[in-house]
């Protein structure tokens, strides 16, 4: 009589695990080189210190640390949160700011805010797989935008524009996910001029933006945004620690509202003690040292996987130099697939991400991500060796 | 030109916070006594042993605690939340466990994970507000089953399943919210012989049953449910602290899959840090006397809140009494309304929630829930006088 698959819901029946979850079981196989993780490398949690700092703040603050919160978030951590927006050129009250479990919350809780079935947005090509999960599991039609070597084109996300209603335009200005492509100073103007024209929320999801290597920071979408129609996700996942999962929306007090009521019908609050101890870690002044360890560790793994592409892959490959983050995007020529490839690459103990998957449309093929912030510099010399030659055999194989 | 109000959703256009949330802005000012919340007491949280605790999981364990983890939680807490439900005749194995933040959000998952607009989905009347909005945002129509001073009356439950399709059934057998009510084992093996005959998942929401002061246990609808339709909530909220949001769903295999992918695409993982604590604390056999020093305090303020009414309730109130959990159930006569009641009782300094929130449909006008576990036993005599004098102030007004 009973049958759990006859009661799932549209989105849900056929829902399934992204290509990077379907992965580990390769990858944590003993012996496998695997750069299709997003995960910081561990060498940098500082978790000494957070030890330290989670017993103290139970012990003078347990109440706050444990009883019930509130859905907005702790009020220091938000004052945190805006002080340092404010010295972004955001200008930002507490407010503005709520504090999500983890951006990917943010998304999935604005999504559920703004989204009837059948509404359009807008995507980079390619862009952040779950962000695609996400807005497809609440039934939207999601458009990917033309996008080259520098990221999307505003000229193409005008005319998308011009097409019909937007509900959503989802971009990761710095360090792409999956492409590491940095959007300029000049298309974030372009941008930021066009969408002024049109009711639609910007979302800027900048995870990564703090884990710079080369070049210069530049501003903010959410510095160019006189409407406040842009919701600004920022992220202590990738510069402390992503177990903790506390990240943080700056928005338009009316969509914070919003997300708010969208947290209190889920998780009610993120917890208290992740919340608190994010909070004096970076009150006591630890974060900024903390990010410049990180980049001199990162900028270093970057180089190398540059310099071992440079040695290993054929010169059929085309990649992008990433400027921060904790990607790089790779092309095989035309007319291959990086999904085949995983046929040569998985029995060598060696693991990307295809890039397929991070598209909207049926495009990218070609294309594989590779993450450069996990690997041992050793592993990370014998598994681009390890691709190299496999994709090689792939090639040839395929003449 | 940009304006979000336009932006947002069907569900999110007009939805609220609830009154509970409302009174907060009254009830936190000095000298007010409020009976609204549904927190435990501060005074049972083992912060101090929390704070070691944190502070050795992190410092032995820090990769487990800060990288990102599974979605389906630390292996170490689904194995022990399977030992304890398997000892409670629920026989359990991990892959039947999801580990969430909150069984709030296990409502959220399986309400999204199953709800399409305008499913039925039937639960008690009263019910747990939060559980009304959740349901209601995914555009369910939710069907308040008719209940006695018992409970949901199983009888009503099968002619509401006769009347068409149902996804899902809402219950929480043990010391209700709002009402203290527990199902009987005569109801509840009626209604698991009544559902085995539908398609449809029961969720037995049990937030508070280990916090019983009188009366014997009865088993869990769980035991009794042979194909596996039952979705059991459990949760450490209200006997550990609510602020670590840990709870965890046991349920079907395929089930708890959905689960896990609605949690891959929101918070991705409960934090792993929060999930280590707790289980730390069961394990360590900290659990079983906290929850007995918990029963202890709570009998005592429930058995002071039964004094007080006796003394100090006009004789034309009715109330039910609470073998658990945190809160109590009265009624006005028929044709008075709780609501009203709020005028005389918030400048009188004294609160409660009016129970017509907690209710599907129109009814319960006349309803409160008072809540005794905050409240000192002082500030208990104090603050009910006070609602006494307020309630026979308003009856008389009424005349």
């Amino acid at each position: 009589m009973f049958d759990s698959e006859l009661l799932f819901s549209g989105a849900f029946k056929n829902l399934k695990g992204n290509i990077i979850r379907e992965l580990y079981k390769y990858t944590t196989q003993p012996g496998f080189i695997s750069f299709a993780g997003g995960n910081p490398s561990p060498q940098t949690f500082p978790n000494e210190i957070l030890a330290d700092l989670s017993a103290e703040v139970l012990r003078n603050n347990g109440v706050s640390c444990l009883q019930y919160g509130v859905s907005n978030g702790q009020m220091p951590l938000r004052q945190y949160v805006a002080e340092t927006m404010t010295a972004e050129q955001v200008p930002t009250a507490v407010e503005n700011v709520v504090i999500t479990s983890g951006s990917q919350q943010t998304l999935d809780l604005l999504a559920k805010a703004v989204i009837n079935p059948g509404d359009r947005i807008l995507v980079e090509s390619p862009t952040y797989v779950a962000a695609l999960k996400i807005f497809s599991i609440y039934g939207a039609e999601v458009v990917a935008v033309e996008s080259d070597d520098e990221g999307i084109i505003p000229q193409a996300l005008k005319e998308e524009l011009e097409k019909g209603p937007v509900k959503l335009i989802y971009l990761i200005p710095n360090f792409q996910n999956p492409t590491g492509i940095t959007l300029s100073l000049e298309r974030r103007k372009e941008i930021m001029d066009i969408v002024q024209h049109y009711n639609v929320i910007v979302i800027e999801d900048d995870p990564y933006g703090k884990l710079r290597y080369s070049g210069e920071a530049v501003p903010h979408l959410k510095t160019m945004d006189p409407q406040g129609q842009v919701v600004y996700m920022g992220s202590f996942s990738k510069i402390i620690a992503p177990g903790l999962r506390v990240a943080y929306a700056v928005c338009d007090e009316k969509i914070a509202q919003k997300l708010v009521l969208g947290k209190q019908n889920n998780d009610m609050h993120t917890p208290s003690l992740t919340q608190l101890i994010v909070y004096e870690y970076c009150k006591r002044g630890y974060l900024e040292p903390h990010i410049q360890e990180c980049c001199k560790l990162y900028t270093q793994k970057r180089d190398t996987m540059l310099n071992m592409l440079d040695k290993y892959f054929p010169k059929e490959m085309h990649w992008i130099k990433p400027d921060g983050g904790l990607f790089l995007w790779s092309k095989l020529p035309e007319g291959y697939s990086a999904m085949k490839l995983l046929d040569y690459a998985l029995p060598a103990k060696v693991a990307y991400v295809p890039g397929d998957s991070f598209f909207a449309d049926e495009s990218g093929i070609n294309t594989m991500r590779l993450n450069f912030s996990t690997a041992t510099e050793e592993d990370m010399e014998k598994g681009l060796k390890l691709l190299g030659e496999q994709i090689e055999n792939y090639l040839r194989d395929s003449k």
